[in-house]
């Protein structure tokens, strides 16, 4: 139109891409300070038991990120009965780092997938899906030790994504504490699923913002009380609302919406909001959006492979140190001794 | 209240002297850098014709900041009747770098005040006073000389104290173009004088926000049009409107009530809002703001007064260099004989 050719655009693209490349520059700070030269590449097997074409390509996606990053990729193709077995070997196996698994593998049976879940041992969970790590999340709680606090729990990359990303946009206000950063904003969370919508709105709520998390049964709202007060956050149905009610009045949208024909009404979003979509579908009308938002971030999915790669170097950190071959031989002989 | 010592406090206060530090830093270097230890100290003359008691105390304090930054602080007590014409001696003597005169003047005669205002040079309009300063800072007009854009035109102190406060406290989102970093953002000015709330909620409007000026005579909106999309604000009367529809749906609300009595009323304050004040009174009650605010700014002075010198340097660095007394000399030959 030409109108839109006539006015100043006022909104702010930015690419996942870009977000991406400051996290990649501390993953790989963080690994060489770990490492300390001693290592080789750290491992990361990917299980693709569905024969999905698109976890096949996200998967070649992944790899390439790893190795340009100094990361091992070792993408295993197995059959979805054999799949326990195998994750339970590489849980055993010195020379794997982190396992990732690509979901559904029962379509239909979202309990057996969450039983292929708890089968990834806790200390090789790069996606932060084990039942100790989800609950921490919720619980709000940042460490695996307490009270010794040096083995960090590690955050679902989609929703931790999400979070890396609000703290590039200057969302998150560093002139707040941690853990109260978001306080006094307001965000529209629409997907509720049990492994992207719900533990992103839990995140935003926790970090101190009024989240309503919007899925196809309703409206909830995430906060931690008048006054962030709360340790960890609270969630309300809000009966009667909808979008109408909530998006008018948030700060940021973010949509998750799994599905091509899927658009957030855009004649709701208030002038100068932030969008964020996280779908793999383009859940915003690219050039509505722009003639409504202050920043609009298209996708998030090079963010993703980020943190997962930053979830596999704090997984690296978490470990006890190396011994030597004499120290782990006088240990367990000395542990022999006692026990016996 | 027991209660209020059974829960965590969320709201972080703010004091002006812990963001008038990096200002003042910013000032000298900025100093060094234009002077290159040729020149001396440069010198602020203040004139006070009205003998009222806060000035004296303002102009004590102001001698003390410009001492401690490496300025010269002249306070200069004259009858009312003689400040025009000491006002035009300061303008011609080279030894006055800036010039700042205590108002009001003439009270109940604010015309006559506007007249002395404009007796002030405007190479050194230290407090942005002068009308072409204003008309600049009311058309978004940064530079006193375009095209060329070397000499910065000067912004009233309080209103950019405010301003200097909001960036520090990152409400300017610097992800965002300058110019537009408060897209987005809306905001509540109580106080729409001519010396300080109605410069102000322009300034912010400029700069993308959503203004809610707020006088006696009701309440106005400011803003750049949909999208920000106009070069500089518009004003709009908000019929009907009062504190009660334009506070809670605020980010961030300004008190700047000049009495003693008055409170900003906290019940419409949302949760997680920021709050100045930039009156000399307290127009939040201190216990009940931090229960409700994000952060919380009770005073602007020390501030302001940080901004005078960053003004007063600006002034300095407009100047065109000082030529050699050959130059000079040649120059005004030349200029003889091209006149003749």
């Amino acid at each position: 139109m030409a109108s839109h050719q006539d006015v100043p655009k006022t909104c702010k693209v930015i690419m996942a891409e870009t977000i991406a490349k400051g996290l990649l520059a501390e993953v790989k700070d963080t690994l060489k300070s770990i490492q300390q030269g001693t290592e080789g590449k750290p491992t990361l097997v990917a299980f693709l038991a569905n024969g999905d074409p698109a976890a096949v390509k996200y998967a070649e996606w992944s790899k390439k990120t790893c190795e340009e990053n100094g990361f091992h990729f070792d993408l295993r193709q197995v059959e979805k009965e054999a799949l326990e077995g195998e994750i339970m070997a590489a849980n055993e196996d010195n020379n794997v780092d982190g396992i990732i698994v690509y979901y559904p593998i029962f379509p239909g049976n979202p309990v057996h997938d969450k039983y292929i879940q708890e089968t990834v041992s806790l200390a090789k969970d790069v996606e932060g899906l084990c039942h100790k790590h989800i609950s921490n999340m919720y619980y709000n709680v940042r460490y695996l030790d307490p009270p010794q606090n040096l083995k960090k729990s590690i955050l679902p990359c989609t929703p931790l994504a999400v979070v890396k990303i609000l703290e590039y946009l200057q969302i998150y206000n560093s002139i707040l504490p941690h853990g109260n950063r978001l306080f006094g904003k307001t965000i529209t969370v629409i997907n509720r699923s049990e492994v992207n919508g719900r533990p992103l709105a839990a995140l935003l709520a926790n970090d101190g913002a009024t989240v309503y998390s919007v899925d196809l049964t309703g409206v909830q709202v995430f906060t931690r009380g008048q006054g962030i007060r709360q340790p960890r956050h609270q969630v309300q149905e809000k009966e009667g609302w909808t979008l109408e009610q909530c998006v008018p009045i948030s700060d940021v949208i973010i949509g998750g919406v799994p599905s091509e024909n899927y658009k957030v009404p855009i004649e709701l979003v208030r002038d100068g909001a932030v969008c964020i979509n996280f779908s793999s579908y383009r859940n915003f009308d690219g050039a509505a959006v722009k003639e409504k938002a202050s920043i609009y971030v298209p996708s998030v999915g090079k963010v993703t492979i980020a943190v997962l790669l930053r979830n596999l170097v704090r997984l690296i950190a978490n470990r006890p140190p190396v011994q030597s071959a004499t120290e782990s031989t006088l240990k367990a002989k000395s542990e022999a001794f006692v026990e016996g």
